[in-house]
């Protein structure tokens, strides 16, 4: 698909643009009114920057040093489980890649380099195309050659480096997940059960009543207290409205204070009070908003003990004396219909999703078959506009349907260059729409808790990319890649056997289309990462012209989390990407390591300098992760199997047992490993507590901000992470570049 | 398949058997030398015979309106839950069919009477032959005609039908079952939990050590004791030695007592002591089995301390206090790794199964992955034998591939009984040998209780009997059933379109050889079940020439409990295939009622004075019927999509609606019933208990018979039911029939 030149051109673009970013980075880093964007984690940590006062000045590239030599318990301890997972991932990706490269690369390339199967073909017909690098992969190894079978103890090889480095690596983050559930500091949520599906309560009996009773019966002697979800709508308007007049007179005031210290008595701030401030009289806002604010705070009152009283739902956290109770609890069955009295382990509480508890059963169920449906169209009508970009953006294809470009295309490097990076900005566009969608989707399944919402959009996600990208670009650009292939689709005559003969000359060379997509991901993906350039620039902005308050300056600079939801299904299109052509087109092993090792290093800096987690759902991505690897090694499978039989390789049946091996480790892991991700077990939740929050706390940690009354006060460490999930969303198109 | 003589002789000679098989049942069971066999469960209950010493001889058909009358909870006190739930399966489909029946029976049978598509067919083409049960079917109508719409309704309408009956099913029958575990009285088993794959014990620590420490850890308070399962093998070995050897001392003492009645000192009976008594030393009986007796009793008693001592395996069951902790500790997750230290709900003492309590997970792994692949070589092998066999079989077929027996055909008595039965009793033979080794091949999957591995054969057989008999049947059928089918299928122009209308318009036909077969397996099936021939006479010959003692005498007209894991796929074909046809061919629906309303009353019959369970799962095989009763309805509405499109429905495609909301009807009462019938809830478990057994009694309940001391006795109600499951499988021939 992309001929020598094309693929050149378009790596070394991709290193320019790199260098330019990392030498971007270093320079801005060190200027210290840069420091609360490219340090925020650690100010945040009272850690203090490297070049901070009273310190060295640090060389240009301590920053790899410092994130090569971090140990995971200092990762652990700064950026949290999530965190540390997320770099597991990373670590264990590498492994596995370069086990596989240890093989594949000095074997296996050899081996293709010395065959010329490309070149026979080009001789016989000269439709079939090829490129140098095409001469790489299995493509160049003429049918039945003895030297498949090194191909395929390749293919063994990679598939057991899997099983073994997977296994490692969920035993490894099973053992960190215990430590911390074990701990001898104790977490609210351990104390807590979500109870949803509560039936209707009796005649004269509150739901608060109803819960107790049912609870206290059953649990006589460890339970405590429960919280009954009620509809927030109304009390969480009048509150929003209370925080926003707040830091509006909080504003106002420092508008207020700048304009006195400028000289002479000052000039006191006015709003208009219509329309986004834009319409209606005029007001001295000081006034308006202490006005509004004495106002909105006894209706707030009235309105948190209207809704605790009225507005109680099915759904309620229950708490207990100690955490084997809860463990314990969270695993049992409580009434005899298993749809009524579900009880699960409680979310952290910041990650709890308030609005999504109370809903039903049959409503969770009904939007969930929704959902799917909707996701299901989506990924297949995605499928159509891809495809025809795929097309139309192979230069030459645009030539002939679009003819006056022909005149721009005729200047050599812009023709290069367009040739490289049309397919990949297009595929990008796209991709960049469309995190938001799976998003709010899979908030509208209903469920419970935030890092479950990123688990889930994540799976959909990596489903998206896998049938869109990988599947997408490798069918399409097999068929449309050749002017032969389209004549085969479109003619009356057309056959399976064609089909397949198209398939075992095509696929191999979509291989280097793909090194381009790595290298154009992790060099300029990474590059936007760790310079922050955006963020930097909206900061600066927001610095001069906006901001005027401590508060309104610490949001203008708040760093986030990392993107889940995005990263992780990227990342995971890469693993299936390299894990599907390691034997094929080994090639594609060196870019995706270096893609991986960058990305160690970049994140691994972004963990300790950086992103700030929203929650923490104490290493839950693990499986998902685990899960998605080994789909990736199933589909790799699958994939040699086909083209092994395509090259006309006679024991190819044989590769028949790798899914099957794959498909039962992947029961075993799911049977041994998963339970401990989603409950806690007796023995760990047995294990002595030394320190942990009261009771009082705890009920506080997992009360809404907008019901909790002027003298309770919630520990910020418990504070809810809605605000800061939606400015994620916003960056999705920036981190889909 | 079947002309329409053949079709009647088929059932009219099926209809004198049964009329023979109850003359003989109505005359035998009233003497009373038969009581034994007759009413073996009401003897050993205790409640006396119906004609019994000082009651009125009852009518010859009095036990017909005794089982109609019998309430559902006479039926549970005397033959259990197990029998309750079985015979409640027959009220489910009979009420399935019944409302079913009421809607297609008078609607769709005159609109297929008024058609005349098949005198069509066979005006075109006299290779389209039909007989005159064919017209009362689909098949009789135009393609594309109005009456259609009739049929489409019929449809849905037995869908509907088939969702409410369950759902309410299910419901009853959980009521049933919570009704037991929250019985006042409890039970051995509510105070035990089941614990598989312990891991290794310490260095200096016996298996009853690390139980012990680590129950009492985790559950302090309510933990009590545990027994740990060890290798019985050699044990067992000397308590059957000696098990037989005080049998044949009864045996020779009741031998010699009978000789000194018969006059004068009377003849010690001697034996001789090799190989099955037929070599060796001729001794004197009685003093040798005395001296076996002496002999063995130390030996057993040394080697069941060594057993407990030296043999004990990583398995173990662990006893409670409450009744509560035992069913939280086993829904609860006790260690780090999923796969160790399980814990299950523990059976009934009578079904453990002592011998697969402690392989460990790796091994039931691996031996279920090689069992499902010998059940499914068995499924796909058995289809070449019986393919043929429904070829052969059809009395045309067979003179024309064997031409001599054309003289026997001749004779036309002979050749329309013969073409009646010679398909259905090849048929029968070839499921006579399977379910033995289903069974044998279940148990070796590690389950360990009884009930579960009747269930997996049960299961295992339904599929068999599905895609065997069920699909077997109606494709080879279909194609067989002229030589125009044939011909199809062997020219080499062979297209899909030929055999969608080969299945068009031979499916309906196929549903004329199930009625011929639905009616063989009740007339007979219920005939040979209620006059009992078989163990009557096997009962008189042992008693004439065999039994000596009262012990031996009761082993002969033991009775056996029902044959729950071939009767139920059995029943369950019959309703998958009278679901299948109910509105394709609706006349089956009066076959199948017919035979769930002989079954019912046969069934009730036998539960209240034959058969007498050996062990009680409590109604868990209600999920397995249920789930097998809504496949057969998906089965049924994927024919029909199939047959409506065949017929040029246009609206065909709307009736891919059903399938998807049996599948979610399915989830939704998987999720919402199944859990309570694998475990209890908290709710039903923390009732309170009046009358239970002590820790002594729980543990001598669960303790192996050959383990107990000479001291401990346990409660008949208890004993293991080893014995009676193999006698039970010597049946299987004759159930089958």
């Amino acid at each position: 698909m992309v001929s020598t030149g094309g693929f050149v051109t378009s790596l070394l673009t991709s290193f320019v643009v790199f260098l330019i970013l990392v030498a971007l980075f270093t320079v801005l880093s060190r200027m210290p009114a840069n420091y609360n964007i490219y340090y925020p984690a650690r100010i945040l940590n009272g850690q203090g920057v490297p070049g901070g006062p009273g310190k060295k000045k640090p060389g240009p590239f301590a920053w790899i040093r410092e994130a090569y030599m971090a140990s995971e318990d200092d990762i652990l301890a700064i950026a949290g489980l999530d965190a540390t997972v997320y770099i597991r991932f990373f670590t264990t990706v590498l492994e596995i890649l370069g086990f596989s490269a240890l093989i594949c690369l000095p074997l296996l390339i050899p081996l293709a380099v010395t065959s010329h199967n490309n070149a026979d073909q080009y001789a016989a017909s000269s439709n079939n195309t090829y490129s140098n690098i095409d001469n790489l992969s299995m493509s160049n190894l003429p049918p039945a050659s003895m030297k498949i079978w090194a191909f395929f103890a390749a293919a063994f090889w990679v598939s057991l480096v899997t099983y073994y480095v997977l296994l490692k690596a969920y035993k490894h983050i099973l053992k960190l997940r215990v430590q911390h559930e074990s701990s001898q500091t104790a977490e609210p949520q351990q104390y807590a059960a979500l109870v949803r599906d509560i039936p209707k309560p009796g005649a004269h009996e509150t739901r608060t009543e109803q819960v107790d009773t049912f609870f206290r019966q059953l649990h006589p002697g460890t339970y405590e207290k429960c919280i009954i979800i009620c509809k927030l709508k109304k009390a969480l308007k009048l509150y929003k409205k209370l925080v926003k007049a707040r830091k509006k007179l909080e504003h106002a005031e420092a508008v207020y204070e700048l304009s006195k210290r400028k000289g002479g008595e000052g000039k006191r701030p006015t709003n208009k009070t219509g329309f986004w401030g834009l319409i209606g009289s005029k007001v001295d806002s000081i006034d308006y908003y202490k006005e509004q604010i004495k106002e909105l705070t006894p209706k707030l009152v009235v309105e948190q003990k209207r809704v605790q009283e009225e507005e109680q739902e099915g759904a309620a956290l229950v708490f207990f004396n100690n955490r084997r109770s809860a463990a314990e609890a969270a695993q049992v069955r409580h009434a005899k219909y298993a749809m009524e009295w579900q009880v699960l382990p409680a979310p952290e509480p910041r990650e709890v999703v308030w609005s999504n508890l109370a809903k039903p059963v049959w409503k969770r169920s009904v939007t969930e078959a929704i959902v799917y449906i909707i996701v299901i169209v989506v990924i297949l009508f995605y499928m159509i506009p891809i495809a025809f970009v795929s097309t139309l953006t192979t230069l030459n294809n645009l030539v002939k349907l679009v003819p006056f470009i022909k005149a721009i295309v005729k200047i050599t490097v812009l023709n290069t260059v367009l040739q490289a990076y049309l397919p990949q900005i297009a595929l990008v566009l796209f991709m960049a729409l469309l995190p938001r969608l799976l998003l709010v989707l899979s908030t509208a399944e209903g469920i419970p808790s935030q890092s479950q919402i990123v688990r889930a959009t994540a799976g959909k996600y990596f489903y998206f990319e896998v049938f869109n990208v990988f599947l997408g670009v490798t069918i399409f650009g097999t068929i449309f890649s050749s002017l032969e292939g389209i004549k085969t689709l479109v003619s009356t005559t057309f056959s399976a056997n064609e089909l397949v003969d198209l398939f075992g000359s095509k696929l191999p060379p979509v291989a280097s289309y793909f090194i381009t997509y790595v290298a154009l991901r992790f060099f300029i993906g990474y590059g936007l990462a760790l310079s922050r350039v955006l963020s930097l620039t909206i900061y600066h902005l927001k610095r001069k012209y906006v901001c005027k308050t401590q508060t309104e300056l610490e949001e203008a600079w708040a760093p986030g989390a990392f993107s889940y939801h995005t990263n992780i299904p990227n990342d995971l299109l890469i693993a299936t990407i390299a894990l599907c052509y390691s034997v094929i087109a080994p090639l594609v092993l060196v870019f995706a390591l270096l893609y991986f090792a960058i990305g160690w290093v970049v994140n691994r800096h972004q963990a300790l300098n950086v992103q700030v987690p929203d929650f923490e759902s104490e290493g839950r991505m693990w499986p998902h992760i685990h899960n998605r690897i080994l789909a990736a090694l199933f589909v790799s499978q699958l994939t040699m199997l086909g083209y092994f039989a395509v090259k006309k390789f006679p024991y190819a049946p044989v590769l028949i047992i790798l899914p099957v091996i794959t498909a039962a480790f992947a029961l075993l892991c799911q049977k041994n490993f998963y339970p401990s991700f989603s409950t806690v077990s007796l023995a760990v939740a047995s294990q002595e507590v030394k320190e942990g929050p009261s009771l009082p706390e705890v009920l506080v940690a997992f009360t809404p901000a907008c019901l909790l009354g002027p003298d309770q006060v919630k520990d910020p460490k418990y504070e809810a992470a809605d605000a800061n999930i939606s400015s994620q969303i916003d960056n999705d198109i920036a981190d889909a570049v």
